[in-house]
């Protein structure tokens, strides 16, 4: 099948072989994925990962349990044993033995074919478009920050980047909080954040004053955690949820000092951004900056790559 | 008056200014006072620091509001404006207004008096000795993190650190569970956390398996959150006491795979400490290393930097 494969350098290939199923597995006719900041970390040595690449895919059931036949489905992304301490405490995203799919230890959905585990399938309601279902994975990253930290009305939230997840975090916590601030670098993704209504910030112009309750950050930098703990007021929370490759340096003191609390945060609610896709409470259109078939998949990671994009779709079945 | 004076240097001072006392001020004839890891690091640059440093301390009120004069005393070290939006929501520990007695634009413990707010008074009960007393600062900063974390009877939890407030931290900690390791470096240090009822683990044996529920850095190194995030379960707990001069290479990466939640802890209840004292509950025998004069102090400081110390007392009226 044709797959887009990373083995140190990110290659398309017209004869890897289609994915095995395993017992209690299906497999996933993958119609349209999207590229993750994740991925692009990836590129840079990110979780040392080997395979095909993507975790964001909306695609057709074709081989699986009868039920799910035909059905479209998006997919979570750990696979996960069932059978460990974490798993039974209801915790099983942090099951010791999973494996990710498209970021460790398992092949992904920048190709034709995936395969997965049912259980790790959602079906995804007709309301809902692929260009739309393709978001449902981050969003649901984004509805975990409200599963894990509780949030007043009244409360001041700055989001830090106004990236691919920064914009998705920002239309989920203005169903929350009112005063919402999204710090950016680049004016036409602000415009995408205030048409959503927050309101937003330059980097250049923002003037960090200990002040907000919470403060999430999004922007895929080590830079982020120091300018969030600038941000934040004493006892507030910073929500982590950049991930990248490399090490940056820091000084925790502050975070001591104001007795701070950081909550790290990654895979969220499936059900939850589902549902808020279907009811129109959270709106993605417009986040779509371009789109590329798979044939073209290695150019549709360097337009992924560039600072005005936000969301690149690989449309695989069309 | 005699003092330990920091200005970029430690040295002592035999005619350095008695301090003014405000309104609503005591003047403190201090009687012992304690080196803390803070006072260490500050000779290294930390909060860029000028002045007496010390402010671990217990003395006799000497001028002051005519209740308070000629009794024994311990004191709060956040000096706060009372007005602020952090005091008038009781978290006047954050006020932005405050000096830090010994720490942050105010003077400190290491000289014969000291003056501070007589709302940072703390009277010490006949029952708690000069050298217990000293101890009341830190230990209501080991207090604190019960206040801020829930612990469950059956959690494993993990100290890093066999320092100072390593030592305090395992006390209060035995008083809310059973399952409870310090990781240490020093035998003799390690010996004092087993006295009290602590199991303990060689730094150089220690195997960190993302399996404690909670995880306490009290190492005052930035090696300590490296190792915090191998030690603790995915959606468990660090709790940071680390402070430290200078930065630490770091990628958080951990914390959001992970989903840990990092609290940070600073100063803690005065009333806590002075009850776990007076009633026993929290035994500090056995940590003090050595004592000084305070015409020895620069002594002290240099004891006090030695691996084999625990705390080091400074006299100053005997």
């Amino acid at each position: 099948m044709l797959a887009l494969v990373f083995d140190g350098e990110a290659a398309l290939r017209n004869n890897y072989s289609a994915p095995k199923v395993g017992e209690d597995e299906a497999l996933v006719g993958v119609r349209t994925a999207g590229v993750c900041s994740t991925d692009l970390e990836m590129l840079k040595g990110y979780m040392n990962f080997r395979g095909v690449l993507g975790h964001e895919f909306v695609g057709h059931v074709v081989e699986g349990p009868k039920g799910w036949q035909g059905k479209r489905v998006v997919a979570e992304i750990n696979c996960v044993c069932g059978r460990c301490r974490m798993c039974k405490s209801g915790l099983s995203n942090h099951c010791p033995n999973r494996t990710v799919i498209g970021i460790d230890g398992r092949d992904g959905g920048f190709a034709e074919y995936v395969s997965l585990p049912v259980g790790n399938l959602h079906e995804v309601p007709a309301a809902i478009s692929d260009a739309e279902a393709v978001f449902v994975e981050p969003l649901a990253a984004a509805f975990q920050i409200v599963r894990q930290v509780r949030f007043a009305p009244s409360d001041r939230v700055v989001v830090l980047g106004d990236g691919r997840l920064g914009q998705l975090i920002v239309r989920v916590l203005r169903l929350h909080v009112s005063e919402l601030v999204l710090v950016g670098k680049h004016p036409s993704k602000m415009e995408a954040a205030q048409k959503v209504g927050a309101k937003t910030v330059a980097l250049a112009d923002f003037r960090p004053c200990a002040g907000a309750d919470v403060v999430v950050d999004a922007t895929g930098s080590p830079s982020g955690l120091e300018l969030a703990m600038r941000a934040v007021r004493p006892r507030g929370t910073i929500v982590l949820k950049s991930t990248y490759a490399g090490e940056g340096a820091c000084n925790l003191a502050p975070v001591v000092i104001g007795e701070i609390t950081i909550v790290g945060s990654r895979c969220g609610p499936f059900a939850d951004a589902i549902d808020a896709l279907a009811d129109r409470r959270v709106d993605v259109s417009g986040l779509v900056s371009e789109r590329f078939a798979l044939c073209e998949a290695v150019c549709a990671l360097r337009t992924a790559n560039k600072p005005d994009s936000i969301k690149v779709l690989i449309d695989v079945q069309c």
